[in-house]
């Protein structure tokens, strides 16, 4: 198998010196590979950010795609670094969790373990095995290299727990998983979370003493300004601000709960003949 | 026709997965499509700040290039989504106004409206157009799909409005466009919009308070630091500092008035005898 | 010879409407190049962090490639615009000092100003060479032109001298050259500026009233939040904080002093009997 295109994932800061020099150890082994930067602005050293990155993007890509993830805070210590290859594409990643939800939803085929020197950039820094390892791997891949060479097989990969939200009769405790680039407050919540009978428009949501009782389909429904709740792109409950910036407007952070109150009497009628 | 070009420009922040879920969809249905990042970093909802991108930028690339828009603050609302092309490319966007700088300088010769929806993917969530519309119609267009296949055909798109500035006889009454990455200020004030006659030397341009008289043709002219004025490379007034931001140093946004003084006693001297 | 690649590197800022004009002007003249983005994040005019990018991205690069630099305060002056071809690459930028790094390590090996208008847009504006020089001289150098074409020959290039380190018995007076996106503090202090025989795990370096003495050779051998030394993935000696940013918590920016305390004891000991 050939992979004609390579995304690029990290969080070395987008036009830092480290993403150019990845770029050209893969053009050099590879000028014809097709490199995609899929994001350069993760937070430093935030597996979590990076997995529900991967998780949010990966599946609409062909499964021809070779997915190159660098974030690495053990970067020289003893975790491995892998080569895996699932349903909706494969990946060089170190194995801290940054492949631990796309895993969930997409189960790993094929696991090796880089451990094939040959095919690394001699000598390896103790500090970027992006350039070093991940990079020249990804170029002989590129062009066809068994992924059996690159060292032993592997059974599992780290996993990766989100904080799954605690669903009672008539609330939800969850929290704010990631906020993005527009201020929205994506939280854990999901709709399959809520029982179909639920009449989305009595939901309450409580975050920060705040109650947010707008649930809207889509952004354009309530007037600028307006505090809304939704079901996003992703299918997680969203807390928005119409035309503004949720986040900073509640000065809220990734972490934050939120408690999701369902009208009990509602639910209960809806619910009963069932 | 194929568009082997394929440009994104969206306010969804450089390295969101917004971006990056549509490069998948857009790669799953054209592998081989050559994708160029314009702008992922224009202010949130801002549709003027988009036109004044594609106005300044769209002109250079070659005609055959397809330029996929996505600032869409009414995204789920009944604004369309349409094709255009014109004599300087074809475009992809919703019909609020991100065409209407380019439009007034390359007429639409062919706009169609997004209807048929064996070209979406499905279902079609709410609040990301750009992903499940927009992205795959591209795909298939850039692989030689008929654009009259797609929907109805339209007689015109939505225009936008830019602030004109006032001309009078000694003064013209312009307000800033756009801040650029420099901190340049830059205003809706055209060289045309001055007599040829007038001695550019002799200019006085009044913002926040402040009499800028320093009149360059290259930053390169007057000592860092400096406060001056020019025409810039998209042929406006800019107010600039040499080798600084005008935009910190003065404390100005986009939408600040600026008023441009004609020195009135050489400019009738010169145009007297014409 | 073709450029089959193309990188750009400037300080435009991303996303900006001149690098994406700079694009659509080389594609406009070469749909078939592809074109890589170094970087567009340089601190405006910052001819040193250009030259260091360079300096630690290009080495790795294919030497069939073409590099277009456009920092350039200079722009409209007699500054003039060069091509250089050398060991590692070939080069477009103004001939400020840009390429004085990599020049040092790969020294230029034919150097032609670039003077026949022929090759550019026209007009030209004063203050966007980039676009209206550069772009499209880059374009018909990635499709075959010869070199020669461009202008008169020339013998060399402007050099650009970095800070070196003062290197006495046991101190070593250096200077932070540049903060990465990490905050990690790059010095222009090198392994080569110590004696082999000196225990690194004995150094003491002082920044900013602060003394550092935790040596390590990757991240991962210290607790989270921990000062540490180490010789980064370019050589140089890096202050950092494990899974933090040093450059926020010191308040240090680019241009720092350090100093690097040898324990002489040690050193003398180690040193005496060779």
């Amino acid at each position: 198998m050939r992979y004609p295109l390579i995304t690029l994932t990290t969080d070395f800061g987008q036009g830092s010196s480290y993403v150019a020099a990845m770029k050209g150890v893969l053009l050099a082994g590879n000028p014809r590979a097709q490199l995609i930067d899929l994001s350069h602005s993760l937070p430093p050293q935030d597996i979590r950010a990076a997995a529900l990155l991967l998780d949010d993007a990966v599946p609409y890509f062909p499964a021809e795609t070779l997915h190159v993830v660098v974030v690495d805070p053990g970067v020289g210590t003893d975790r491995s670094l892998v080569f895996v290859r699932s349903g909706c594409g494969s990946f060089l990643a170190p194995d801290n969790g940054v492949l631990g939800l796309i895993s969930q939803r997409f189960p790993a085929e094929e696991i090796y373990e880089l451990r094939e020197r040959r095919y690394w950039r001699a000598p390896v820094s103790a500090t970027f095995h992006g350039r070093d390892i991940l990079a020249p791997v990804a170029s002989h891949l590129s062009q066809g290299l068994d992924p059996a060479q690159l060292g032993p097989r592997r059974a599992q990969i780290h996993g990766l727990a989100l904080p799954e939200p605690v669903v009672k009769a008539s609330t939800i405790h969850g929290e704010i998983l990631h906020v993005d680039s527009f201020g929205n407050l994506i939280s854990n919540v999901r709709r399959e979370h809520l029982h179909d009978a639920v009449d989305l428009r009595q939901l309450t949501v409580g975050i920060q003493g705040k109650a947010v009782t707008r649930f809207v389909t889509t952004f354009g429904e309530a007037v600028p300004g307006t505090l809304v709740l939704l079901f996003g792109s992703t299918g997680r409950l969203e807390i928005a601000v119409v035309d503004g910036n949720a986040a900073t407007e509640l000065g809220i952070l990734a972490g934050a709960p939120v408690t999701v109150h369902i009208r009990s009497t509602e639910y209960s009628e809806e619910r009963g003949p069932t």
